[in-house]
């Protein structure tokens, strides 16, 4: 065998935590183990009936060819509809872009946007795989240590240090996530606002993620077009639709950006997976089932938000969407004198039984401090694992 | 709106005129002309019905969340166990990584060696997706005009240049298409031992696509493996089995190469369509169906292959592989005063009801000069663009 030489950014992409805590549970049921399973962030419920019910006939009808690279016409139609019944903001379905999975719609958007060493600017913590996208066509991540006192989310005052005009290259974009992975917070609106004009200001990109939009508790995510035209809105089918193995998500782009993200979708995708596009037409109808499992996961969500700080969990400000806490763990660390997140996380799966996952998976700032707990479960199933956790810290 | 700059490589991206002349058809078909379909890259046949039952399957069971970024273990398996059955060679299914599509493996494969500048090799024609997929994660796609001498297939005669030691970047992979799309020609055995000898000597890898095995007349097509055991191997469920729209691939890579794949695909795409994974299983049973589509293509491949000379399109090098035919068109040029291949092809479209696809698609060395014309089509149609365009001219 030939020793093989990877691409220097190859080194700086780490493994996902998630992926090993995974694994580790997958391994302890194996052996008979009742785990409490808090790691992965994928909804718990299964695909809505009508959703299926569509598939069906898509293959019924063997539509099973490449579509249009921007999607088949019926769903950015749909895609569009949905902003207006949703947000009441008006959408042309020329700008919308259906993509596989908003994974896809980053690899697009940052495509469009970065030559070499272009910066954007994320939030630290923050959804991991932005920052290897971004290396991924040689950008450059900025990551921006944020806390409960913005919401675990960018702000103009934290960018101004990025933004000062004496820093040449600016910034490209900055990536916005709300409801965000992995704190749950939302953005406040005049934070977003403020926000959008400081970037926007200096010829930058807001790149807003909103794949947890519907999933809010007590309040409602507002779309970052209703702020700005000019931004750019990433969302997708697989976490309020519970659709995250069909792999398709969409962007909103403005017309002048529409032309590029086509070729590049050509070369890159061809197109999104056509039974995935055809089913979807049919998930903005379910929207009333989807939020009958949004209200069960508040339940979740209240009871975790009171029995954590109980436990010595701190959550520095209510997380209002999504379906994770991001707690800081200092004081259980210094209980149980384990090294960091990460140790701890280890020993609660295998002396606990309770899965969840380190925040280094996260970012660098403050992130060994810090554990990521998902409810998108059953809350039974919490409430053994936080009888658990008591009995375990003692 | 604000004016919007776009990464400098998007300007080096072209569309594809295949799609405007797929428009351009449609339109003249919507305006209920009958058209002649020979532009687009697509089997004819719909997806093997074993494939539709176990998607079917996977529905009910609700298979519907993300799976391993490298695949199902069954799938792997499966996909491991063809290279015994089809090539009688030796895979570990821990080499196997399902991806989203051939397109999704080429994006990770680029994306584990490449380095902003380094240099792809690839022939001039072939597949246009490529060099703008090198360019994306900055690498140099460098273009090898190649002819019928070569079976219009890198060699490592024509590699000379760009291996020569002086150049100090050397090249880090080398691709071959095998069976070619545009040309339909396979690499003749010995040019892919030479070849891959002279990539692995200086330290490059050998990026074998074989989407189009499965797919040849009179002939079978030898895996890169079959070679070398450091060949990267890109195949897919898109041709020989019908499963396009699916975007289902697999990539067979050196054991050293597997974290760093697995790393870049969960960032990339977390993972592939889940259905289309489930399905594909039965996709392997299919291949007695499957060589009767093949059979078919061969008598439409017999008949252009009589049909075209005669209308003065020249084929350098009988095309053995995939459903194209890369025809010289200059003497129809001539013939007709056109200007080019993309003149002659809007022309016959409008006036002769046949659309098939301009050489400029694929590349830049004498394309104005080439088009291609694809006959995954029925035979009766072929005839009757064949008619049309011998009274067209003449
Ligand atoms: C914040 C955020 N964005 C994007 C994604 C990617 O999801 P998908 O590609 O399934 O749409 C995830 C998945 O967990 C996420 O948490
Ligand atoms: C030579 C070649 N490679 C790769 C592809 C990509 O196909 P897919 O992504 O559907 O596997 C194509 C599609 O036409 C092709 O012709």
């Amino acid at each position: 065998m030939m020793a093989m030489q990877w691409a220097k950014k190859i080194a700086q992409i780490q493994p996902f935590y998630v992926m090993e805590m995974l694994a580790k549970a997958k391994a302890l049921e194996a052996q008979g183990r009742h785990i409490v399973r808090m790691e992965a962030g994928e909804p718990d419920f299964t695909t809505p009936a009508p959703v299926l019910a569509a598939a069906r006939l898509a293959l019924d009808e063997d539509r099973t060819r490449y579509t249009p690279s921007l999607g088949i016409p019926e769903l950015r139609a749909a895609i569009a509809q949905w902003y207006q019944t949703r947000y009441g903001v008006a959408v042309s379905p020329q700008r919308v872009v259906v993509t596989p999975g908003t994974s896809g719609a980053f690899q697009l958007i940052f495509g469009l946007l970065l030559d070499a060493g272009d910066r954007v600017a994320l939030s630290d913590p923050g959804y991991p795989c932005y920052p290897n996208m971004v290396r991924f066509v040689n950008g450059e991540p900025v990551a921006i240590p944020v806390s409960p006192q913005s919401h675990y989310q960018l702000s103009a005052e934290l960018l101004v240090e990025q933004l000062a005009p004496q820093h040449a290259r600016g910034l490209k974009a900055a990536i916005v996530t709300s409801p965000s992975n992995p704190t749950g917070t939302l953005i406040p609106d005049a934070q977003m606002q403020t926000l959008l004009s400081a970037v926007e200001g200096q010829g930058g990109y807001v790149i807003s993620d909103e794949l947890y939009h519907g999933i809010t508790y007590g309040c409602k995510a507002r779309t970052a077009l209703e702020f700005s035209e000019n931004a750019i809105v990433i969302n997708g089918f697989s976490k309020y639709f519970g659709m995250t193995g069909w792999r398709l998500g969409w962007m909103i782009v403005p017309p002048s950006a529409v032309r590029g993200i086509e070729m590049l979708s050509q070369n890159l995708f061809i197109s999104a997976p056509t039974i995935a596009q055809y089913a979807a037409l049919q998930a903005f109808d379910c929207a009333g089932a989807m939020d009958e499992q949004v209200a069960r996961y508040d339940l979740n969500r209240r009871y975790l938000l009171t029995a954590l700080p109980k436990l010595g969990f701190g959550i520095g400000v209510e997380p209002k969407g999504a379906f994770y806490i991001y707690a800081d763990a200092t004081q259980v660390l210094s209980k149980t004198g384990l090294a960091n997140g990460e140790a701890l996380c280890m020993a609660a799966l295998e002396q606990a039984g309770c899965a969840f996952t380190p925040g280094l998976d996260f970012g660098r700032y403050r992130s060994h401090e810090h554990v990521r707990f998902c409810y998108a479960a059953e809350l039974a199933q919490l409430k053994i694992a936080m009888e658990r956790l008591a009995a375990w810290l003692g």
